[in-house]
């Protein structure tokens, strides 16, 4: 049987996985990322367990194609959750790790 | 060669294909629909040639789960875009069809 | 610092979020159902820690459209994960629950 | 009234833009990208009036990250796809400009 904060550690991690993978890839410009963190911001809150999200895209990160605009990509994401899990409490980030050149998922 | 309205018709298809393969599948309740039109809206209108976009998710049709919330699905959306080609506009429409059963997408 | 168990339990959230959240939406029938679950459980098998994925397509929910084809929906997928976190293993599951009409995911 | 043509054309925008904003994301090396060109395939082959497909990952473009694998950019797509629509063809390809750094759509 996995404990409480096992159970609370899943649930984070899937809440990151669904945050990259649902909204990575979606056009995005430095005039919008606002409403696109908005958006993800709320979604992921819908999801069961989630006390708390933050989502910041990276500004600096976003680069523009011969159209001014860009996609959204994995390592421009900042994003912390925090589940609470009967009581459990686990945080988790995704930040992207320049020496790994990999948008890190872990528990904090 | 293909004509302006054709590459203006193809243009709107991919920008109907481009929001609903993005987006659906999204976390989204009567709570977060707001937040979640305005990012695709804001999303789809940076692609090239797009003058006009407007995206409304129909509320009727968000069915809850156990959880309080539900996924975005194709036949709840309703989208409208307006591309300009070189001067030759389209609109396109994706529209749930009830007697197919299927979000269907055409030039109108 | 968490466990090694419960980063095991984060990683193999992060799989299911991932693999929920790609591919739900993707067209596919019964035709194509064999090289869609080939494909995701290589997908997923690429990802840190995962010591086996098992993904199969439940053929009687798949359901037709005007067009003789249908979306691949989260309730379809019945999936295990087996992760390896510095020897500390979790298995977890998606499966649809028909009472919660929802595709729960949990470990196992 | 569109013409044919330009409805063919309109179909032809659609599946290049499903095939881009469903697959890009999908975690994928040298070893898998044979699974997931044969189920992005198979999963266009199946939507409507589409003639042929064609899909191939450019391995020369895959970049590993620290975990070995990599995921599925748009650039990395060669795609063309083959529409009929009542007897009117187009063709529609999607291939990476190097000078626009764009994975360009086009008629051809």
């Amino acid at each position: 049987m996995p404990t409480n904060k096992e159970i609370a550690a899943f649930e984070a991690g899937i809440k990151l996985g669904v945050l990259y993978h649902q909204f990575v890839g979606s056009p995005v410009s430095s005039k919008t990322a606002d409403s696109l963190e908005r958006a993800i911001k709320e979604s992921i809150s819908l999801q069961p367990y989630v006390r708390s999200v933050d989502v910041r895209i990276d500004r600096r990160m976003l680069v523009e194609n011969a159209f001014g605009y860009g996609e959204l990509e994995g390592r421009m994401i900042f994003a912390e959750v925090e589940i609470d899990y009967r009581g459990e409490t686990v945080r988790a980030r995704l930040e992207y790790d320049p020496d790994k050149n990999y948008p890190l998922m872990k528990l904090i």
